[in-house]
């Protein structure tokens, strides 16, 4: 998107760190360096994540049956039940290592050795991931030739570079970081910070579609509630954007645990703490906020779209109803032309499997109402041109069968996204 | 596209027949005309479709809860069965009349009870179809005005005419028909004809999206047979085209027999007869013919998109495979771009939820080899650009996990789908 990403004002008890990013926490440095992965071009390709010490680690992955190799070696990393302990997180862009079979297994495994080694830690310490082109071989020379150099590299001041070096399509890097005082019982006055970088435009879908994201934090968590806290914010989060209803190979989500917040007392934050509780509503700020700046950044976007599903007979099925409009290519081309045509929306909602009446429907576009009652509303046609100048359009749906509500988000569909995906491989 | 419809050969049983359409079968008479529905356009716009008496009927509907008016009062006229005995099939273009309420159904009504005057029948034997702009009141003068010129020019040769009244954003009409010799103990001798017509190209998924097909035949069928043969036929054809994933409002599929066939014997085919089996044949393909035309039309379409699934644990996995690729954004610009991109088919059955594992999948594009055991084959990329100049993109998947299969088509995803749901209303 042009105007880059959309943000919002983050609750009261949160501050927004100036440029923060992966490396905002404390016991972390991150670098990004060109290895020479996307051969034809100069850009950043190899970022690193490294914590002074082992840390507590969570991680959640795709549900995608040709998962990648990277995914495979990272889940066996921890413990195979996502969650434990890691010194570093290494991400390549440029290639994915998907459907590379045991070869691919093998070259996962290797550069998680050469990082282990560059750093001084063990082979199951590093958490890897990769993006890019399916079904070639992973090269490691860059990785041999380049590993010294990143190591060298890393510093509190290295997110950036970090965020950058992990994009493929995407067209601006994607990082955030915010800190809070905690009022916690037991924790009082320990500032946390919690700060990350996602990566993924096109091929964005729940259950973790292209989408490669890091976040750490100095919060002193256990890693078991490290892992309920992750999960949690990526369901609001990273699992509530759609670019085009595909689901990557490749998709992985890292959380790392410092516990160096200032003021920290020593004890862990463990589930169901009220410390546990303020951490994850931050966590999930910080989630929510990188997975708009996704969907801003969707492949050939122009505009934000939020969808708002309110008024469902269950939360299961304001998702239905929420995803059926936001993968729509019929809502999303009216999106770009700047029709308010209610009617796709009617559409994408009838056909998502939700329960309800279509009597008992309301949409509003942008805040202006355009049906109710299951029927159009007369509008004013310039206003809501005028509206669609906004860099995010809310599509709002009360279904009138419920309690049940959820928000998703994506984008509207463009010359460009076929452009780009048209011309991808050559 | 371009090209217009791509045919396959008949089986051998079957005869094309040579501009063939809904008004080819005994009994059967057609027209379409301009009523002023489609208001800034000269183009056709009201088709009729009657029998010389009443006849066997069957349809079948759209699943979306906001089904439209003529849904409504489609399945009333058939007695909420979804069978029974109709003489004529009203469908205009312009004009969706969905989500049009009470108003809507009592517009709906109003306009069968004027066909119904205009032929000479009772209003319930009139079946209703409308197909463009949601949430506007279907204008009732248009039909007043000119059923009577439509009664009018009703005439065996006035399929042609029908089928180009009931375009949208259709680029060609689509109709064909069919006649076969009967070979079934009983009905030896009677010479068949099966043809029909349909429109849709955007908006187009399974259940019976965007899509309106009337088909007659002369055949000599009970009422309930008649329903079975179309469920079956729809099934593998209509429910097997995908354009943009999205499912309209309003789509209809009638089926009527007059039982005028040449030699017809004066008793009914029933189901499970050897003749039911021949006509359902006979049936299927004419319904997976124009299924065909309806992919090739998809909006913006430049290529036919043919999505074969094998070794599939069930037919359903093998269903959700092959519309999971054939959904796929990704595989339908990769198709556009003429890019042999195989992990995006990969990346597409890996979420689809059908069960196999990747070191069992084969996939083919276009006859090419391009991957076997989960694995990267090389092949000739200039061959494969070569066949990439087809104007039919065959792309096979095995899953090495069962016996199941399916066959979907779509088409490719280009520049102009965006431009003309950009700017539909406008």
């Amino acid at each position: 998107m042009e105007q880059g990403c959309i943000r919002l004002d983050p609750p009261p008890n949160l501050t927004v760190v100036a440029d923060g990013g992966v490396a905002s926490a404390h016991g972390f440095a991150a670098c990004g360096v060109h290895a020479g992965i996307r051969r034809n071009r100069d850009e950043l390709d190899l970022a690193l994540v490294v914590a002074d010490e082992p840390c507590a680690a969570a991680g959640m992955f795709t549900q995608n049956v040709f998962c990648s190799a990277p995914v495979t070696v990272s889940r066996e990393h921890l413990d195979g039940v996502s969650y434990g302990t890691a010194r570093a997180v290494l991400v390549n862009s440029g290639n994915a290592n998907a459907a590379t079979g045991d070869i691919g297994l093998a070259n996962a495994r290797e550069t998680a050795r050469m990082a282990a080694d560059a750093i001084g830690c063990t082979e199951d310490e590093v958490l890897v991931a990769s993006t890019g082109v399916i079904g070639v071989h992973l090269p490691l020379a860059p990785f041999e030739d380049h590993l010294g150099e990143a190591a060298h590299a890393l510093s509190g001041a290295g997110g950036h570079d970090a965020a950058c070096a992990i994009m493929t399509t995407d067209t601006f890097p994607k990082e955030y970081a915010v800190t809070y005082e905690s009022g916690a019982l037991g924790f009082e006055g320990m500032r946390v910070t919690i700060g990350g970088m996602v990566k993924g435009s096109g091929m964005i879908m729940p259950n973790m579609a292209t989408m490669i994201a890091v976040v750490t934090t100095d919060a002193p968590i256990a890693p078991e509630a490290a892992h309920r806290a992750l999960r949690q914010a990526v369901a609001v989060s990273f699992n509530k954007v759609t670019v085009d209803s595909d689901t990557s190979t490749n998709d992985s989500c890292f959380l790392l645990a410092s516990g160096k917040a200032p003021g920290a007392p020593g004890s862990l934050i463990v589930d169901r703490d009220p410390a546990y509780f303020e951490f994850a509503d931050a966590l999930g700020h910080v989630c929510t906020t990188l997975a708009r700046d996704m969907a801003c950044d969707g492949e050939g976007a122009t505009r934000l779209i939020t969808v708002e599903v309110r008024g469902a007979a269950s939360d299961e099925d304001a998702d239905l109803a929420a995803r059926a409009v936001a993968n729509s290519p019929l809502v999303k081309t009216a999106v770009f032309g700047h029709d308010a045509n209610w009617g796709r929306i009617a559409m994408a909602i009838g056909k998502s499997g939700a329960a309800f009446r279509q009597e008992d429907v309301s949409i509003d576009i942008m805040g202006i109402a355009v049906c109710r009652g299951g029927l159009t509303v007369e509008f004013d046609e310039d206003e809501a041109l005028k509206r669609f100048e906004n860099p995010e359009i809310v599509l709002s749906v009360d279904l009138g069968a419920g309690e049940g509500s959820a928000t998703m988000w994506t984008c509207d569909l463009t010359h460009d996204y076929v452009t780009i995906n048209g011309d991808y491989r050559t």
